[in-house]
């Protein structure tokens, strides 16, 4: 009897394309294209001008875009560049059980095989939704203690997302594949601590470059356990006190994931959301401007401190970890895009000024999209707001109007209006495209 | 005031080699030539030919070595490359305070900096030393629990040398040199359901590969954390129970973890060797053969059989986690060198005949270093001997003597008799070496 990595190898590799429901591939394409969008508005960001310097001795033949730029390298590595690009802005998606970003580590890596091999839409696709349904398996299965104790789930379950999705497009047999996703489970890494740092967007990045690599190794049969999740030595036991075997059998290929995908509208991390929403909605609707404002007191959820409760924000990354930096530009900007989270931003003297009146508590029973508002002004009145749903929520999802013009946001910067256009329509089509590839030469300059 | 992690960058940055004392120098030239024969020994094994395979596609310049091989890669590969082999016959060196086999991850890494920038013998050897340094007292500082729960921490740890010791030749500051070690920390992995599988040798060639991508990338100012061991959701805190913060500062820079470094006389795993000299002691004084014996009694320290107590290894490299097969091989051919752990001899008859008459105990009082062995015979006789201290222990060192008699049986069936005799010269006097590379065409065919 196969255990969960053995029973996640067969459906990874016998799962077709035809099974998946149309909300299914519907989403799949959605993911898409704003990883697509994210990638690309970052790539001219420090964080990829870096690490393309730092392997530019080592990479290989210039096999695979990165995306938004003119350089080209070895698939690993491009691997490596678009995960980090694509979570660098911290704009990509959430599987919001876990706070997963999920396609970060799959796409990219995929992506890169496709460069290297014909691969058709239909199989990208198909890739991308096997990789995000092992991925969130995976972290349903030890979610919430692993990421509790300080795990960068991205980073940990990211990797058999990539292992499982380049498996499958590399032609594993059912016991390449085991072994695919003990490698990946012997590389599983990536903590909590870089937040605020380069080195988060590493992670999935990492994970996309390691997950790619496992499946090589495997395919040429470097053998691994074929237990890596569950043994008492493996994945599970491990990197979480919590196990629960059924987050990653039950209802295997008959539920996806992927479903329950979300996309940000705010360029900072998720749990801020409903506090950024809250505050720019009051200071629209009373015409607000920051000297008015005698304090802000924001009711949130336990984790909007534990991982945004940044008081001095020093550069514009920790900015994104920061609900009081991030509430004083919803009403100072009355916007929280990446333009806020510049270091000229965090360090404007009214943003700062804001920010410090801002409080920020914990309340019982209020959940992760949601938010109580309270603005007290200098005139003694007080404004109170309460957000039930945030936008990009599973409840109130992005629209596709709304992906597009946040996809056109981050794009046209870079490649300019009527690529962004024509990239919209290659990536709402992606499964039909005969070679999954024949977009990149709109996603880059 | 800089935590452990400042404290280990500035000190990684700044020991010199002048300060080290002769002692030290010693014997990191002994851990050298012991690396180096057991990766040029192992460099025609599966592993790295499946390795090399599944790199083939995605490696860059042809800039580095792989030992005992004609083949050459970037310095990236080459690290993982030489990494895998120096620890796939798992009869590289120990620090057993920790059971890290540091030599892994810091050689690795550093003699492929050594083949793309001129280093001398000197720096190299300080290199050695200083990334073993870093790399055991991060072990030390969550020993044992870290281990305990699950983490091959020659993986794990052996990041942090590597990154340290690549950073030092790579001329970070002492900002990036922080990075690195922060980029180890989001780097560190590697579990040990992997024992027994090609996965194993897999972790210190990972952790070369990855602790130098870290140096690469803080050199070109990727940012990291500045606290990525001692935070609370950094590697120390996410990793283990147990952080004892003065076991990375307390002496640093006056006392030297490679003076601790063992040598193994037997290609398995460390804890079993006890066992085996018992078997062999007895077998040889009385002339035993195995039919000879009813039955053979062991007490041993608890992690003989949490980390070698497989009954029926399958193949070869099974076997060296197995002390029933290591002993039953002690008898019948009275060695337990790389020869006995093939797949042949794991399934030979009267090996597993002998190996199912084998009992192992866990005893209170018994060290690691220690074994009672008790062989009852079919004549009615019990033999019995004690090992106090195994050869290769801190106490009974391998001599020089011994090791290059190591080096030869692992190097000659590879390079000959004369490479061989060169090579031992060249490793002795590394340190004299003008450039630290120059022994390279005498460790390839």
């Amino acid at each position: 009897m196969p255990g969960p990595t053995g029973i996640l190898a067969r459906f990874a590799r016998d799962a077709r394309f035809g099974d998946l429901p149309v909300r299914t591939v519907r989403e799949a394409h959605r993911t898409f294209l704003n990883w697509l969008g994210c990638a690309v508005g970052a790539s001219r960001h420090a964080a990829i001008a870096n690490a393309l310097a730092a392997i530019r001795s080592i990479q290989g033949p210039p096999q695979a875009a990165i995306l938004g730029r003119s350089e080209r390298t070895d698939i690993a590595n491009a691997a490596l560049l678009n995960g980090i690009s694509s979570h660098t802005f911290d704009f990509d998606d959430t599987h919001l059980k876990t706070v997963i970003h999920p396609a970060g580590p799959v796409a990219s890596a995929i992506l890169s095989i496709a460069q290297a091999q014909p691969v058709s839409g239909r199989d990208f696709i198909a890739a991308l939704v096997v990789g995000i349904e092992v991925e969130c398996r995976v972290g349903n299965s030890v979610y919430p203690e692993h990421y509790d104790v300080g795990w960068h789930i991205t980073g940990t379950a990211g990797v058999f997302g990539a292992a499982a999705a380049s498996g499958r497009l590399l032609g594993l047999d059912e016991r390449q594949m085991t072994w695919a996703l003990g490698l990946a489970a012997t590389q599983a890494s990536g903590v909590r601590e870089m937040f605020g740092s380069h080195s988060k967007a590493f992670h999935p990045g990492n994970a996309a470059r390691n997950g790619l690599l496992a499946a090589l190794l495997a395919r040429e049969n470097f053998t691994s356990s074929e237990r890596g999740i569950e043994a008492p030595r493996g994945f599970a036991h491990v990197l979480s006190t919590k196990f629960e075997p059924r987050e990653v059998t039950e209802n295997l290929g008959k539920t996806w994931e992927i479903d329950l995908n979300t996309y940000k509208p705010y360029a900072c991390g998720i749990v801020i959301h409903p506090a950024i929403e809250g505050c720019a909605a009051l200071a629209r609707e009373h015409k607000l401007a920051a000297a008015d404002i005698d304090g802000i007191d924001l009711a949130v959820h336990p984790l909007v401190l534990e991982l945004t409760g940044k008081r001095t924000p020093r550069v514009g990354l920790e900015g994104k970890f920061s609900v009081f930096h991030s509430v004083a530009c919803a009403v100072i900007f009355g916007a929280a895009g990446e333009a806020q989270y510049s270091d000229e931003v965090v360090a404007r003297a009214d943003v700062v000024r804001l920010r410090d009146r801002v409080d920020a508590k914990a309340k019982p029973g209020i959940a992760e999209h949601q938010c109580e508002v309270r603005i007290r002004l200098n005139d003694g009145r007080t404004l109170t707001h309460v957000v039930e749903h945030v936008k990009g929520s599973v409840e109130r999802p992005m629209t596709d109007a709304d992906l597009d013009q946040k996809f056109r946001g981050l794009v046209e910067p870079i490649l300019g209006s009527d690529r962004a256009t024509k990239l919209i329509a290659a990536s709402r089509s992606l499964a039909d495209a005969a070679d999954a590839s024949s977009f990149i030469p709109l996603a880059i300059p």
